[in-house]
């Protein structure tokens, strides 16, 4: 058996104010990597500092997850945000969450888009290097300090790897063990009968063999390769910690590593 | 006459979205000392990067305007914010401008609060404690690149003067070469008769003699002290800049040199 | 044994957007009053409309929960707002609530105020007088269409109870069974020891006391007279529905009505 | 030469807190229709009871200018909201203004969308049927004070004023004096060369013929007709109310009444 590695990674933080969603720390002592949110779709500075004190304290590397402006909308509404104005939105959320990584003791690792704009950047190229614009700017806080440039984390194959590769930024590609996959590849559309694998022991299954053997059963049946380095478990649903939990084991138990990216 | 020296700060970026309050490329060929706006009372990612650019230009110090999160009362409403949240939104404040000085080659060289925040931390000892917790916390983002402490602009005498110090933090006075003094040397409150001077020549005579001479005339005719190493020039009246192009010749001619405190 | 009736009233459409905080519908097959959020605190568009068809639906009465323009605080922050704009704000949200009533096949009913906001108003008369005077303003809505003045429901000996009586408006007083009362009648501030009743029985019996008898055992042991047409029942804790239903029947069971009071 | 009519609509009360934008007393001696934003792409609370206190002084009908919730854009990035959510959100800032309308003696007597989201509904089917739908839901509000269904002010061909129809709704179709035409009757994008018409005299030229003749020269040099019941002005350029009171007086001097369309 060849010596395989996988990250994983969760949407943590994505509380604001007196409303909570995610179980933070129950999560973070599972994953290894927390897209922490930065207060643009949720995420005030308490709870990004409380979760950036609970990853640095547990080895979670803290990723920057940027979303649009849209607390109403949970960020998951589209908006045609013009590129510099997106870049500059994007820097602002990073540089936000540097202060709290670094006050505890850690820093930003890398970033991933949120919902809508996670979406969108799939295919459309001019947001997608926008992000990136975003992300190079951010860069030069961390450059500061020794840092080198910032990775990436989002779907192989989009635009925004693409862009992110382009300017020079070390891409990773997720995959999700939960999401049915296309004989091509790509995600069944969310809406989609059967877009999303609600059985618990299939998603288990399915990141093992994601993990391991760099293999996904499409919806059609067909086998198709994925590769990723690092795997995105959900967050914000019921039970969603202790799938985390029994998943973080199938992987070991199979003998893969858990470790983070970066 | 005494080798003096003065800086010359004004609140710039002032502006949110659509919406443009402050002459900021006029002020900046002025003033050697920028506090930006950081998002909460005003201050879109766009423009605060658009300012530190042309501040980071002319060699003028880019300082985080900290504000209570009220755009639609432009921080002019004091708020009851529990100290740990406080200091939680000022350091993601100081983070967030730390990008666009950055990316512009410049930092964040020092912090002032604003508005009814500014006003609050004069007498209230927890608000001003929190105000420095949340600049020391946002400490560990200079560090990281070299940087010491963080310098706090304020009034002479006032709680956040006192707490910055008491924790380490480097402290600057300012004063108001256009508001009026009592003969104990503090501001005559806003609303009172008189508090604004609104006479120009007269403010240019007050700002000459608070640099070169440490010393104003109360409203009440007394002579009185007035330690400063800045004069707060106002940037959100019409004529603002045209005054402080006059401010600083005055000073010039005066024999005073106007630099920045750090 | 006297005719007794007494009034349930619950904060409910607190959530925002992905947030959820209530269990509306549950609630609302118990209060007779609903306390709607109308978006300054919690509250948006769409929870409102669903919480006022189902308000509507049951016969339960609408109420406009205003508050502080405050989303991250949860209107929990004290501000201070001009009195011009603070009745401004309260209009605002009367208006925005008032269409949802009205596509209901109901209308506003009366107005309570949330928070910091209606801890302010007991005994701040400046502030008091402000959200009277936006409730009066609003109240041109509903003249329109033949209603009367908006009933204000608050705590007894308040200045919030005094403005609206002075203003012509019908006033309404609450009491809550789960505070604890001094002997003076008032309530013990919350964070003193034993300011909330936490054990459910002893709520129930305070409840029926309350509403049958008029009368509360003081934290210091002295009987003191509580005059209350309503009962505030906690919609935002764990079991909060379970417990309205408990309380409901007992009230029932003791032989006190429980009605709406307007 | 027949009797022709025609009203004049201006965006309004464009500002927020300490922002202000357009020149809203000076435009309201001249425009018949005042566009009023009502908070989600600008418009605080104050500035909405005054514009609606200055309108209802003037006779000046009062529309609600509705808009995505965007305020750091000013509602000019389309947002991809869900169909039922845009409807709340419209009948949100349609109940909001009716309070100030009402409390100054007037009513909201129109709707007009603002920025992108007028951009969208005039080729997107969807967003213009919730827009209709949010305006319909409001309805309950004028219907229970003896007001019949909402007009809807738009752009002639547009799907909104076709859904509007559709839905029972009177429309009413405006024009623009200063925007460049295609052969086919509608406007040249923003963006292309010639878009704007800049020159003051050409406008006032334009707006005569548009009203009087039912005609405009389009860009490429063609007659074609323009049905307008409203002409807008821009309020929110320097010189723009002089200019609307050069217009009105051009278009009385050419014989034709200025009055509002409902």
């Amino acid at each position: 058996m060849a010596d395989t590695v996988i990250d994983l990674n969760a949407d943590l933080g994505e509380g604001f104010g007196r409303w909570t969603l995610t179980d933070d720390e129950a999560l973070l002592s599972v994953v290894t990597s927390a897209n922490v949110a930065c207060g643009f779709h949720a995420g005030d500075p308490t709870t990004m500092r409380r979760v950036c004190g609970w990853a640095a304290e547990r080895g979670v590397r803290i990723g920057a997850q940027v979303s649009y402006r849209d607390l109403a909308g949970f960020g998951r509404r589209a908006m045609e945000v013009p590129p510099e104005e997106l870049a500059d939105e994007i820097a602002y959320q990073i540089g936000a969450l540097e202060v709290f990584a670094r006050a505890a003791g850690s820093r930003v690792a890398y970033v991933k888009p949120h919902g809508a704009l996670y979406n969108r950047v799939v295919a459309d190229g001019g947001q997608a290097a926008a992000v990136v614009a975003g992300v190079v700017r951010a860069g030069a806080l961390g450059a500061a300090s020794g840092g080198g440039p910032l990775p990436v984390l989002g779907l192989p194959g989009s635009e925004l790897l693409r862009a992110a590769g382009a300017a020079g930024l070390p891409v990773v590609a997720e995959a999700f063990a939960d999401r049915a996959y296309t004989a091509a590849g790509t995600l069944v559309p969310r809406g989609r009968p059967g877009a999303v694998v609600e059985d618990a022991e299939a998603v288990l299954v399915r990141a093992v063999r994601m993990a391991r053997d760099g293999q996904v059963t499409a919806a059609t049946g067909e086998e198709v390769p994925v590769r990723a380095r690092s795997l995105c478990v959900h967050g914000d649903t019921p039970g969603a910690a202790a799938l985390a939990v029994r998943l973080r084991e199938a992987l070991t138990a199979a003998g893969v590593r858990v470790e983070p990216f970066v």
